[in-house]
Parts: structure tokens; sequence; C-alpha cells
């Protein structure tokens, strides 16, 4: 393995590491910011940094459409490119294929579909998935993976899982090796046990830097997600980082973590950031709301982001109201920072052998929903 | 006079200056960026007094209609509700009744109008525009002006300036003179030499702590802009601040300073950096452009703001054509990073007497235009 994980300490399944890569640690558990198109939306990447985010996710998908993968190269690597010294994860783009390509066409070779920005013919195979990583100069390159259909019946998935895992093994064979760099497979197998017990297996007998949990947080709900986790992760190395991609709530998280999950990306908090819904520590709610109006508090009191030391509530309903970017901007600041913080607690508490606790304190927080009604809809498809 | 202004120099009819405010110092000729509904656009705050600015404008008409005033004083007052300590120049609402106001109706008075937020019906007379910024705790106050028309008759333009006269004395009366508060008067009389005499007359007769020369950069053109400046300009006291509302391109500000004006407000950095057109050294140019689109290059290697010490000209590209709010964030900065640097330069110029070398060295520079091809289209509507 080139890419060393250590574990600091465990409490039950839960875990709190250190990634040491060739851009700069990663404690985990970690939460990366998602930069779809080499940008984090709102935010400069200096302010990414600053909310505590040691990693972030790129989509090698939109980035091999759009600037393309060689003109990054030439200008230095997506590091450079996006002002990012940090370690930066890319997603395959075997989910965007499915999600937003047109007119795609699986063979055993790779998948074939027309570019959803110029309709160009772009041919996909696990290899070129993996050079166009290189290219980026992608600290984490992910396999490329059919990403299941949810639901899927159990011939569907296996098919689909079994196809991923051939896909794994041309990637595994094209990645080139480097320190500090890793490679990280993707389990798959929709939610039937056996399949992803098979998928695991399959990928460890490969050996991989990392494993990811794939196919989840595409509908199927919490508890099925879970069970997914409690059915999968005991087949993983517990000496390699687990990576739960497209998830999720603050709730989702922990949860996950409590079951021995170290990385996570999503949407969530950034795209909840344009859309006026706050995460704070007394739980979710639309800045929209007329209740904020005239709000002179910060929108949360136990946060110690920029956005919550200069502002009052009233400033941001305001800013929502009229339509003004900086609403945007200050609240994805927010959310990203809440997320950071949420997970430096989490660690700490799994450090301090009190994680049961600090959960039970978090959810209580939580459940007391100071100013605003909780939503329901905060998850769902969350990679994109 | 309640707002000292002190010359520090002059160079011909150019004038370095200090205005000394209850909230800081400006040293002029100085621009403010327009932060129209207590945001400038795509900026935070501390942003915006990175690049150098020390003074902004909002719009009084904006944020009676939303917020509110009285919410913004019960909030602690504009500087408080947008984090911005430094001194808040207000515009009246005048201009904005004219552009954006619904079956307005002007009369003796004041104006009605209907809220183009919401419809509601609304009474604005120079008494509550002075209010209105007065509850926004705006340092420097504009008088209620009716902004003519362009182009307009010379008896229209008479009724139009004389109403704005009677409207200033009344501003004049019901405005409380607090220390380092300052209430400037608009010159009006469109394009009509004799009319800005009158104008300019009636006002230095009232005594204002400045000087504002309103109702131009509407279509007139900068030849007949700078007649008119230099028609009414001889006519205003020295000992007190001249701003030209409104205005400009960066040529505009470079005549406009040699002629004895000392503050600017205009949209141009700001939108022109949402639309993907950047000031810089080398003229103006259009980051969509293709030939952009691998160049390593800084944006302007002679400017040492975040976006050019961080980014490649094809990063701002990229961030265009992929529709992300991060290129206006950055071009934004830029922009206004331009225009500080720009005045800071003309300031310098001045105090060592070499203003005129200084002029000829900015517009050879802009001649040359590196990169992109000039636009014509730069002027025009410029106070929103």
């Amino acid at each position: 393995m080139t890419l060393p994980f250590r574990l600091a300490a465990t409490e039950g399944a839960a875990r709190a590491g250190l990634l040491e890569t060739a851009h700069g640690p990663v404690h985990t558990p970690a939460f990366m910011p998602v930069g779809t198109q080499g940008t984090v939306k709102g935010m400069e990447a200096a302010s990414v940094r600053a909310t505590g985010a040691e990693m972030v996710l790129a989509n090698a998908y939109h980035l091999m459409l759009r600037p393309g993968a060689e003109r990054i190269a030439a200008l230095g690597g997506l590091h450079r490119f996006m002002a990012w010294p940090g370690p930066i994860l890319t997603d395959s783009g075997g989910f965007q294929v499915m999600s937003l390509g047109a007119l795609r066409k699986i063979s055993e070779e790779g998948v074939v579909f027309r570019s959803h920005i110029d309709g160009a013919r772009i041919d996909l195979t696990p290899e070129r998935a993996v050079r166009v990583q290189h290219l980026l100069d992608a600290t984490v390159t992910m396999v490329l993976d059919e990403c299941t259909e949810f639901p899927a019946t159990l011939p569907a998935a296996r098919r689909s899982m079994e196809l991923s895992m051939r896909w794994a093994a041309r990637s595994r064979a094209a990645y080139e090796p480097r320190r500090g760099y890793g490679l990280f497979g993707i389990v798959q197998g929709s939610t039937y046990p056996e399949l992803r017990l098979q998928s695991a297996a399959s990928l460890t007998a490969l050996g991989f830097d990392g494993y990811a949990i794939g196919g989840l947080a595409v509908g199927e709900g919490q508890a099925r997600m879970l069970a997914t986790l409690d059915a999968t992760l005991p087949a993983l190395p517990l000496d390699r980082p687990r990576y739960l991609m497209g998830v999720g709530t603050p709730q989702d998280l922990v949860a996950a973590i409590s079951r021995g999950i170290d990385l996570f990306d999503c949407v969530i908090p950034t795209r909840a950031g344009r859309t006026a819904r706050a995460f704070t520590s007394a739980g979710i709610f639309n800045l929209r709301n007329a209740r904020f109006a005239a709000d002179p508090a910060p929108l949360d009191a136990a946060c110690a982001c920029p956005t919550c030391r200069r502002h009052a509530r009233a400033y941001l309903h305001h800013l929502f109201k009229a339509g003004e970017m900086l609403g945007a901007m200050l609240l994805t600041r927010h959310n990203l920072h809440y997320y950071q913080a949420l997970m430096r607690g989490l660690r700490a508490a799994i450090i301090a052998g009190n994680l049961t606790e600090h959960e039970a304190a978090l959810r209580a927080a939580w459940a007391c929903g100071d100013p605003g009604p909780h939503r329901k809809d905060d998850r769902g498809k969350e990679r994109t």
C-alpha cells in the first residue's frame, strides 16, 4: 500500500484515524466538501480550508468533459488549477454517466455516452477513467464502477456488481502506484447482503488502498443504508480507510461513523447553503422563514465561523429574500463549518472514549429544534 | 460643516484630499463600490475592505422597501447589519424611483410610487428620504432629487432642476447635523450649462457638506458629460468634496479626476465581474473568449489581488463557461482591486505632481489591449 493509514483510536466499531497523503494529512472520520467542477460552489479554496476541511472531492466526469483532463494536466494539475494544495479525491465518473450522460451504452469494455454539455461522443473505460484521474493528479483515484440503479432485482444487481468487479480489476491493473497516492475500490451489490459480501471479497482479494461503499444514498432510506453497512463493513480490512460515497445528513454521518466509516462526501451542506437551509447545533432551519426577518441572533450561537461571528439571522434572511448571492456564500461557509466541527467533535469523542454520550448529546440538541421546523427531505440523491 | 475635508495636494484642477468621517477616513479621489441592497454583490464586506475601499454606497430606496429602514435601525444600523464598519454613503432614492418604481406620481410634495417588490404604495418626500437615511445611520446622506430624464428640453430640465432645488432646501432643513456625518446636495440641470450654474448657486447658498453632480451617465456620452463638468465645477466651493454620481469606466474616472472630482460610485466593476468582463492594466477583456481557455497567465500580471496571485486565466474561463458562481466572486474582487489600485495611483500622482504623465502611461497601457478586444459599451446606465 502506498497510502499510509493509521488508526489512532477505536470505540466499538468507530475509528479515529490518520490518512497520510502526498498532499497532506487527513484526520478521520473526515467529511470531504464536493467540488464537482473544480470549485466548491460559492467558496474560495482558501475559505474551504479555513472551515477545517483537509480533503475535497472533485468529479472526473465533469472535468474530463470541461475543461478536459489533458488541459488541466497541461496547467499543472487540479490542485494548482483550483488553488487547493491539499488532497483531492476524484469520483471516477460511473455515477455521473448514469445520472447525466445521454444515450449511454454499457458493454463489457466500458461505457459510451454523449456529453451532457455538447453532445460529443465519449468512450469511458476503466483504463481511461484511471488515466483521466492521473492527468488530474488526483490524490485518491476511484475505480470505474457501474452505479446499480435502485431498486434492482437480485439478478440485475448481481450482473451489475460483477461487471463493476471486473472493471475494478482492470482499474487496478491500469493504476500506477505512487507514494502518498491511492486507488480505492467500490463495493456494490445494492441492498443484498450476499452480493455486498461477494463484492467486498472480490475487492479485498485484489487489494486496494481503501474501500468505498457505493450505490447507497440513492433512495433506499436510512434504515436500509445502515443495514447494508452492517452487512458489509465486517468483510472489509480493518487497516484500510472506508468511504461511504454521497452521504449524508449529520444524522447519517453519526450513524455511519459508529459503524466504522472513515470518509464521507456529500453535496448536502453546500446545496443547502444555496437554498437557505442552515445546519446548526439546534437542527435544520430555513432562513427564508419569516420568523428570522427581525432576528438579531447569530445563526448558531455555538458556531465560531465568520458568518456567525459577523451577521444576524435577519441579515441572512434579507440576502435570501433579496436574491443576493452573498446569502449562498455566507450560508455555504457556515454549513461547511458546521459539518467540519461535527466531524472534529466525533473524532475527539472516539479518542476520548465517549462517543456514545457525545452522539446522544448531539441528537438531543438537534431535537430541541430551536428556531425552525425540521425538514424530512434532507436526504435523497446526494451524489451529483 | 460637520464633515471635515482637507486637501492634501492639487495639480491643476485635480485634488488629493481626506474626508474624515465618524466611521473612518476616506482618501480622495475615492471610488465607492456599490452595495445596493446592503451587500456589494458577490463580496463579503471584509473582502471589499481588503481591496482598499474605504467607503461604500448603499441605496436607501432598496433598503427602505426591503428589509425596511426601521428594521435596520432596530438591528443596530446598516454598518452592523452588513458588517461594514467604515463610512457608507446612501443614495436618496430619487434615481431608483424614476428607474424602478411603477405608477410614480411626482408633485411638489414628493413622489408617490408602487414598490417594485410587492406593489405597496410608498410616499417619499425630501423629509422622509432624510429620515430613512438617518435610520440607516448613513455616514453621508444624499438629498432627494428628481433625476432629470435624458434628453430633456430646456424648459423641462429647468422645471425639474428647480423642483430638485426646492427639495434640496427641504432636505437640508430636515437633516440633523452630527459630527463626522454629512449631507450632500445634488446639482441637476441636464446638459445645459446655465441650469447647472443656477443649480450650483442654489445649493452653495444653502451650504452642504459636499456637492454631487447628478443626472449624468444616463446616455449623454463622455464628451457631453465632461463638458457639463467643465461648466459646473468652477461654481462649486473648492473646500468641499465633489461627487460624480454613477460614474464610470476607468477612462471616465481619469478624465473626471483631472477636472476636480473627488468621489465616484458605479456598478461597472461589480456588474462586469458577474459578466466575465475583466478590467486590467492592459485594458478590458472578456474571460469567456476562447483564447483564454488554456492560458496559464494570471488575469493581470501587474495586479496583486488574491485572484491574480492564485489563479490562471484558464481557471476563470472555466468557471464562467461552467456557470460556477466562484467566477463572479473572483472576478468581482479583481475588478474592485483594479479600481482601488487605479484610484491610489491617481492620488499618488497628484501628490507627486505628475498626474499628466501618469494618465498618459495609463492610457498607453490600456490601448495596448493585451489579450482581448476592447468593448465600446462599457459606459451607459451606471447607477441602479
